[in-house]
């Protein structure tokens, strides 16, 4: 492989398309003819404005946006959004329903519930240790908007299709699996993804807002906590982290360009997620701790019989090129993150790690 | 030049040392023997706490902070900063006092408005346009911290000495001369830098917090804005805007091994911004706009006799390679920023471009 690099199956940040990577070295010291690095380049400049025009543009296109949805790129993570939803977007005496599905829909709360505004959590799947996606939920007709976490990367669970809110609009945390599968987005108000899983580096936060919801936001909100801020100003209010946005175009580029779109990029991830369930679900050896109905087809956690085995796994696996394959530090076991970039070959080399391993130590 | 780079005068994002670039280039798509590229590897690796590390203890060594001072990365630039200080340390009784030096020291102001906290503008250059730094300003002896904005590159003013503010700690907003002089600390309770000047690219904010002020945060701060929270985790309690401290790192260690240090900055700074400024003084047909004693050596503005000729002066230098002489949109005129990274040569250029177009149209 190019550079000696190796198969990254990491939980974000995470692996990026080499095209995407080789495009950036190639131009970091003169980008587009100016002279300048990328990360030297003015914010103002012609150049930057189209690179995150283009940005923009490929987001629209991949995600079939109207123009009754705005794209912004923010910084802080998800984590800063937690704050921001119920700042901008919960006033005295309006609530907001949450749905519990671990570690990122619990800290979402905290953040409300910090702040003390009105929520209700109205599903959680806690009693299994969040091992499934809560189903055949109860709304309320009067809440202003439904938070959940599409994908939770700790747990392997995902929503495999959306709740119907019954009007409500949806705020969504997508950052673990935005734009590796399409999605009707005239159910949400606002999605919102960290970009270091499946879009970019780390440093920008996709948002993707229904232009009516800007009309929600109280004046009191600080200038740069409020997504009208960013809105106003194509995400220009102040210096935006101008490398990160060229590198998410640059992704999009390989998704809309070498991958062919979102159905395209839903199928191959569909492949890559159950060749890896198939093979664990046929043997005895490793274990799937997500239900079926709700696993991730972006986070494949598994245990082996035990910690030592898992600890025996994970490190071998890297010696043989195989890296990031740790569960996360509040869960343990083993987790394969497989997102956009991570390709069929790199699934099918950790499958015969598996089976060789397997071999040895079944 | 390599790779037809050319000198550039952008005010921000700004030139930064050639060699930062190379290393960034040559490593980019196999950071550190991982096989992954700098913007693939976890947050949570060896490899990241190295970098996070080495430019947490670059940045000490530089400004030789002892263990009352703790080093942070943040997100959202400088002007998230505007309103973190007062959601962190102005609690309901407590009084700061504000010093307005123009744009950034005035929008800073505005967000404590926003949030109905009690500050008292002490100190303003208004009156003349904000073309000079405010002095013999009497603080408020019961003010919680002072708030100062070190060098604005709008107007082209910089403090030459910071105030005395009797014990008080000062707040700085440094984005703009951070690491370009040697600072006593100890008068500072918090300083706070976007990167995208002096240290580093777009999407980090450099903090250096006294640690005692750690205390003074009510719990009903968001998490997110907290400063408590970076401190607790060393700047890791989300994913950090990792390739963007990398960087910071890689500019420290030019700082540091290349210059030697913020003596020699200083010293090469002075001799950078007098040549320029010495240039304009001896003739009548460039005009500097900031009154002499308060002069930035970071951002030289002045005017042409007209704006026509300035905008001849901007278009006709980017023809000979010298980028980023506009004045900022608001005030109009010529700026050369000569941060850190703009050499003794960019700046000698600059001056015979200068002398030609006198020439030929003085």
């Amino acid at each position: 492989m190019k550079a000696n690099r190796i198969h990254n199956f990491n939980p974000g940040p995470a692996a990026l398309p080499l095209s995407a990577l080789e495009e950036i070295q190639e131009n970091f010291l003169n980008f587009s003819g100016s002279g300048m690095s990328i990360i030297e380049i003015s914010h103002r400049s012609k150049q930057f404005d189209d690179v995150i025009n283009d940005a923009v543009a490929r987001t629209k296109r991949l995600l079939q946006l109207d123009d009754s949805y705005q794209v912004l790129f923010l910084q802080g993570g998800a984590s800063m959004q937690f704050a921001m939803i119920p700042l901008n977007f919960l006033s005295p005496g309006s609530s907001a329903d949450y749905v519990d599905t671990g570690t990122w829909s619990s800290k979402a709360i905290q953040e409300a519930q910090i702040q003390g505004k009105s929520i209700k959590v109205v599903a959680s799947s806690a009693d299994k240790n969040y091992a499934y996606i809560p189903r055949n939920i109860t709304f309320n007709k009067d809440a202003v908007f439904v938070h959940i976490t599409s994908n939770n990367t700790i747990k392997g669970t995902q929503w495999a299709k959306f709740p119907d809110t019954k009007g409500v609009p949806i705020i969504c945390d997508m950052s673990s699996d935005i734009m590796s599968r399409p999605v009707d987005v005239h159910k949400f108000g606002l999605i919102y993804a960290g970009a270091q899983k499946n879009v970019g580096p780390a440093g920008v936060c996709l948002a993707i807002i229904r232009k009516d919801l800007l009309d929600w936001i109280p004046d009191t909100v600080p200038t740069m906590l409020k997504y009208s801020t960013f809105a106003a100003k194509n995400s220009l209010h102040n210096t935006p982290p101008c490398f990160a946005v060229y590198t998410v175009d640059l992704v999009l580029k390989w998704l809309e360009e070498t991958i062919g779109g979102l159905d395209k990029m839903a199928a191959l991830n569909r492949q890559k997620a159950d060749l890896l369930y198939d093979f664990i679900d046929a043997g005895g050896f490793y274990r799937a701790t997500a239900e079926p109905d709700s696993r991730s087809l972006m986070n494949v956690t598994f245990r082996l019989p035990n910690e030592d085995l898992e600890k025996q796994f994970v490190g071998q696996a890297l010696e043989n090129g195989l890296a990031g394959l740790k569960g996360h530090r509040s869960v343990g076991g083993c987790r394969a993150s497989l997102y956009n970039a991570v390709s069929l070959d790199a699934v099918e080399s950790l499958v015969d790690f598996m089976k060789t391993f397997e071999k040895a130590h079944g």
